[in-house]
């Protein structure tokens, strides 16, 4: 028997024994908060924070592992959206116990995989048990190593082009096969996706594609880094709320318009195809659907843009308009609000 | 007009502007997160989180400003039991909207004010609703400068006094009044008590003082700065989930057990005096009651003690044991378990 190891059937005390155990030597917890190792000189450190929400922002039936794995992977985001390279998590995780109990085993084992691919170490935690409701706050600590400017939100000027990188609008498609019914479980140590019942056989690969997409979502970390590197860059975000949302910010922080062409959306074409089927329109998809976490970027004229990036507009004077068919209408504002009723 | 107003009617980003402008000059929000300032050469950075959910950590009615208050507390109480300097705070906000909506301004007026009391600068957030709870989780960055070594729970030697700071026990009172409908309010832009029914005039002040003692805790941020610079203390926590679950996992984390002398725990006699009306054992409140957000540390031997502070027992080679009237007990564990069913 190690002394680590309470007596007294305190549930929050075995779990937190378990933690430490499974982190093996040099773990941070342990004390009423961790000591962070020094960053190296010059390093700035870069802080953010993100909540899930079963039920609001992750389908309430998902696995503990992948929930976890979501859970990280949105903050990611944001540290890839200042070029930052992340070190350290703390999660908070307030979630029922006893009927509906979150396996939270499971859910430290799925943060802590993730954690690993990513160079993160867990550096705290707080346990609470809440009715129904698993609500899930990671704060993730990034480093900006010395001489590497944090991209901003600041930073567009009228002229600018404007860029995003991958596709846009699958994972709020992958949303709406979840709410058709689409599953994801675990089998034989394998996950598998099930399908809504209906779906033609030829929609398989991109129904699968976006379901994953939205349930695990790819950080643009790589991008971010390149982006620091690279002259004529002005503003960057990521884009988590969907662009009819977030390009406004954009454009609030740097005083700037922005137009941008509908032709010119990265829209997948087996997503459009998809689109049909779920009876949803692709550009509402993806201008406002939301968590593509995709990084909007804008570029003074004349820079090579990074791989696998699209340019979708340009940044202008005042306004912000969305060119269809050659015509310039106020920009959608319908994406995704936190706290709309 | 400024850029930073939102159109569109989104809440969130009314919200965030409306925060922006009232943190005025060089705050650190507005990007996907913050970049913060670097710290000394030779300084470390110390990071805690905790939550607090309403109706479980606080009453469901309490005051949005003081919810917030009472959160940045429990966490100051983490950096006082490490030695560390508080610094920036993250906050994610999971509430209501529509009917039984937060009054986030409210809430961020609260802490935005307490965090000035304390040198903390609010560095990043997340809001997001809920159906019904609050759930409120703060991550707090403290700074341990150059040359300060922190507070651990490990360093218990056999043969330490066991000391405590402050008295124990109020705290839990002060739940058990506000259980039998105490209630704290504000009128005329001054906080305000009402007492339970029946409650004995003697018993005013006592009340009061427990009430607040359970509400708005003060931190021992000085205590833990005098304990980081004293030669002689062994280890040091926080007495947050009580004596009876605290004083284990000081144990265990050292590697000794201890002894404690119920008749020397810090009990104020018109606490006792309470604990008659409210038919509690004060024993029970100052072991398990938890919340007290006293330091509980250990000192070698002839090392004079900071003020305020009483020395309850001693660290022993093992077992944890109460003395009762001369006879050595076993230690109670029914402190509070954030886990328990």
């Amino acid at each position: 028997m190690t002394h680590d190891e309470p007596k007294g059937g305190n549930r929050e005390d075995a779990l937190t024994a378990w933690l430490r155990q499974r982190l093996g030597e040099g773990h941070l917890l342990g004390d009423d908060a961790a000591v962070l190792p020094e960053l190296p000189a010059g390093s700035r450190m870069v802080a953010t924070v993100d909540s899930q929400i079963a039920g609001v922002h992750q389908p309430a039936w998902l696995a503990p592992r992948l929930a976890a794995r979501r859970l990280l992977a949105v903050n990611l985001s944001d540290l890839a959206a200042m070029g930052a390279e992340p070190r350290h998590a703390l999660l908070a995780l307030s979630a029922p116990t006893g009927e509906g109990e979150l396996d939270r085993k499971a859910y430290f084992e799925g943060l802590l995989e993730a954690c690993a691919e990513n160079g993160v170490t867990l550096a705290g935690g707080d346990l609470a048990r809440t009715a129904e409701t698993t609500i899930a706050t990671l704060t993730l600590l990034g480093e900006l190593p010395a001489g590497r400017e944090p991209l901003r939100r600041l930073g567009a000027e009228a002229g600018h082009g404007l860029w995003v990188s991958g596709t846009l609008g699958e994972s709020a498609a992958g949303r709406l096969l979840l709410a058709r019914g689409a599953r994801v479980g675990s089998e034989g140590g394998r996950w598998g996706v099930t399908l809504p019942d209906g779906l033609p056989d030829e929609f398989t690969f991109p129904a699968r594609q976006a379901i994953w997409r939205h349930l695990a979502p790819e950080p643009e970390l790589a991008l971010g880094r390149a982006l620091t590197g690279l002259p004529g860059v002005g503003a960057a975000m990521d884009l988590s709320d969907g662009l009819a949302t977030d390009l406004p910010r954009l454009c609030r922080a740097s005083g700037v318009g922005a137009e941008v062409d509908a032709t010119a959306l990265p829209l997948a074409a087996a997503f459009q195809d998809l689109c049909t089927w779920l009876d949803a329109a692709p550009l509402d998809l993806a201008l406002a659907g939301g968590e593509d976490y995709s990084l909007l970027f804008t570029l003074r004229p004349g820079t090579p843009p990074p791989m696998g990036c699209s340019r979708i507009g340009r940044i202008t004077e005042d306004d912000i308009t969305l060119l269809e068919d050659g015509t310039p209408r106020p920009f959608p504002t319908n994406g995704w609000d936190h706290l709309s009723p």
